[in-house]
């Protein structure tokens, strides 16, 4: 289990998440944001090239092997928010992205001694390693037991 | 169709979001978010007095009411991102949320003349009256056709 002091400023962790295929993100939209451009390939195509996933589908696939792979692992108090989210380029039908964190800063609380926020940066890379997504994120997450002075 | 003249800051639009049942939660969860808080009934009650949404789950909930209602009304270029996204407080299962909407900005593009930034605030509450949610939006919309000068 990982806690607040196995983070440290600079520290990387990388994942690769599932490509989407067109019917995933047609069905996806139909449910959670059902606009032309993820449900619709011919008039997608025209403005964009391909049809395009929703930014909702975008986080989700984006976070998706984060809070499989390495928030399972961490005493997590609670995720906080998101600051400075942008979708910088469309996610397209079947590709794959390269997600890096990099911790930005590891603050044990002033007012609760068993606990800290960890702040990193996220972003995804298609393979032709144009960023498409980014965003901050601040985590509460616990301090070792005994390590709270 | 709304396009960017439409839309003035102060203007509000209101929605009130499904509420989710615990197999819902749990459903989600085990896909995108497997965090014992939102699986485990039992844990999570003690901490947070019950079983809690997802924070992702949250922000598809929140907004599937703004992008069937209205955005599918609007010019919509593309959203751009949040910023100051946080929650608040737990979605329970069972709650139904009210979600208002105040724009904040109207902003024409100096460098595309057929477009530009509304940019709003979004808040959704549980029926206590307390804040669960919030987030800022920037948004890429249309201006209508003949006013772009």
């Amino acid at each position: 289990m990982k806690y607040l002091e196995d983070f440290f400023p600079g520290q990387i962790f990388e994942f690769r998440s599932a490509p989407l295929s067109k019917a995933q993100i047609k069905e996806f939209a139909a449910e959670w944001d059902p606009q032309t451009l993820h449900l619709d390939e011919e008039e997608a195509s025209k403005i964009h090239g391909s049809l395009i996933a929703s930014g909702f589908q975008t986080i989700l696939i984006v976070f998706k092997p984060v809070m499989h792979d390495l928030m399972t692992d961490v005493a997590n108090i609670g995720g906080m928010g998101f600051d400075k989210l942008r979708w910088l380029r469309p996610l397209r039908p079947d590709e794959a992205l390269d997600i890096r964190i990099v911790v930005d800063s590891v603050t044990p609380s002033r007012s609760k001694s068993d606990r800290g926020v960890l702040k990193y940066k996220i972003d995804a890379r298609n393979l032709a390693g144009e960023v498409i997504f980014m965003t901050e994120v601040p985590v509460m997450i616990k301090r070792r037991e005994g390590n709270t002075s």
